[in-house]
């Protein structure tokens, strides 16, 4: 099975990115055919900034690597290195009616939100559907607002194999329905929209700060406490396993600590689970040429599949 | 002064093209320094037949070297051999408000005239600016349906440049205003949704029908005929020099000779005209690996403007 997956390079990670869907994209190298790229042609639309989109570009590169993908077992590019997307993007677009990029959510919300209605946002799924469809992707494990945008690179793929004869798989959307919502430290659904995240990669004080942000209630320190409730239990869950579950839970219940000391406890999960990776992550940053290395052996790979794709593609429309 | 013209590869070329456009860019050779490309990714928009679209680009290319493109003096290429076009396309559309592409006259035409609404056509003036902005074009002669994109141009170079510094140069528009319009066969503009053009690279026997086609009027053959308001003798005069002209007027004048002696004349006019031209691009047809190998040439020497181009632009990109 080929599965796609486009990474934002948005600048920090959070608990809620990594549980959320980087940990089962880690594990899927293990059962599927991963193909992962840095999506900075994407970032493009709405960050124009060619200093930061570049340090973004390559944070997630070492972000990604330091989680654990394995470029061996996986496709694992930056985008902009495989060209041929830029070109399939725009013979696509012959194929796109412009119905339906208007009737793209996506597009609308981020107008709402107060994004520039520029051609690049409109046109995103476009560049998308090339994305998928030069790979011969299967699946493309997406959060619900990306469903769409994965049924617009299904309805072009259909429009060209209808024309050319079957030169596209057709693509599925595999949502992750199974996933607990991470909850940030308002408890609201963890994003760094609503500022309510717990970092991976910034400083301790940082990670102290925003642990100590969580919001508890006002249950006395003596007094038992509900963890099934509690936003600290919710999100140090993720750490343990049932045993240490089990434990925080009986601590809950007894009474006598504070949310202070379940605070400082969350704190230490967090350290311990990312120790490993954050020393990764800061020793390939520190690393450029490897990192690039890396990115060049994958776009390689990348490369050469994309090519043999356009080679079929040429010979339809005659280039 | 650098000139840019894109040569839509639409098939059959008329002598309403080459005394409307193609004769001035040849001639511009001498003064200006010449960038000609042939609009294969342009055409996509209104043909997805690959090897329609194949065959047209390579006969546009025979036939603007017979007509006289110097390879050596002017930059002459196929459109997508130089693929950076593609990238500054995407990075261009992020600096396109989507009100600039809904105000484009050329696309509601064109949806009015019953091509299908797709992506590519409405984003054809993005693609048509990179073209534009990749060569530090000056000048772009147009006719006066395409100011409008040459403006579009302008102004996502200005919005550019008041982001990033001075990166673009603005384009101008060249209109041909001291030009007459050339009539065609029933006397309204030589153009071929009007099915009324004069072939240059089509048969003897065509050329002949289509000469014959004319529409004159029904003055007996024994009386003076009036020349200026003859569309056999308008088509004649893009033939002759001064002299010529007199000659054929007085002709005219003094009566005794009917339209069909005028119309046998013309065809000679055209087929003399065309000679060696028509002996060139039959020559060139033949000869495809020389085509190629004079393409390739051009394409290096765009590409390397092309990629210096780029690379200030990946700078402020983050590419």
């Amino acid at each position: 099975m080929r599965v796609l997956t486009g990474i934002q390079p948005s600048g920090d990670l959070h608990i809620g990115n990594y549980f959320g869907a980087i940990k089962q994209m880690i594990d899927a190298q293990n059962t599927s055919e991963m193909f992962i790229f840095i999506a900075n042609y994407h970032a493009m639309t709405s960050l124009q900034n060619g200093e930061k989109l570049k340090e973004n570009s390559i944070k997630a590169a070492a972000a990604f690597l330091s989680f654990g993908i394995d470029p061996q077992k996986s496709v694992f590019w930056l985008q902009s290195d495989v060209k041929e997307v830029m070109e399939l993007y725009w013979i696509l677009s012959q194929f796109t009616p412009m119905g339906l990029l208007e009737r793209a959510h996506s597009y609308k919300d981020k107008i709402a939100k107060g994004l520039s209605a520029s051609h690049g946002l409109f046109s995103y799924p476009v560049l998308m559907a090339a994305d998928i469809l030069l790979f011969d992707t299967q699946l493309v494990p997406v959060g619900k607002d990306q469903i769409q945008h994965v049924e617009i690179a299904r309805d072009i793929a259909l429009k060209v194999n209808n024309e050319w004869g079957e030169i596209f798989i057709l693509p599925e959307a595999k949502i992750n329905e199974d996933l607990a919502v991470i909850v940030g430290t308002d408890g609201a659904k963890m994003s760094k929209s609503y500022k309510n995240t717990i970092d991976i990669f910034n400083d301790d004080k940082t990670l102290k700060k925003q642990i100590s942000s969580i919001v508890t209630d006002s249950t006395a320190l003596e007094d038992p406490k509900n963890p099934e409730e509690c936003n600290v239990f919710k999100i140090a869950k993720l750490f343990l396993d049932n045993e240490g579950q089990e434990n925080l839970r009986n601590r809950y219940l007894k009474g006598g600590e504070g949310y202070g000391h379940f605070k400082m406890y969350l704190n230490e999960l967090v350290i311990d689970y990312f120790k490993e990776i954050r020393e990764k992550y800061n020793e390939l940053l520190n690393k450029p040429s490897y990192l690039k290395e890396v990115l060049d052996f994958g776009a390689s790979k990348a490369r050469k599949i994309a090519q043999e794709k356009m080679q079929k593609i040429y010979t339809k429309i005659g280039l």
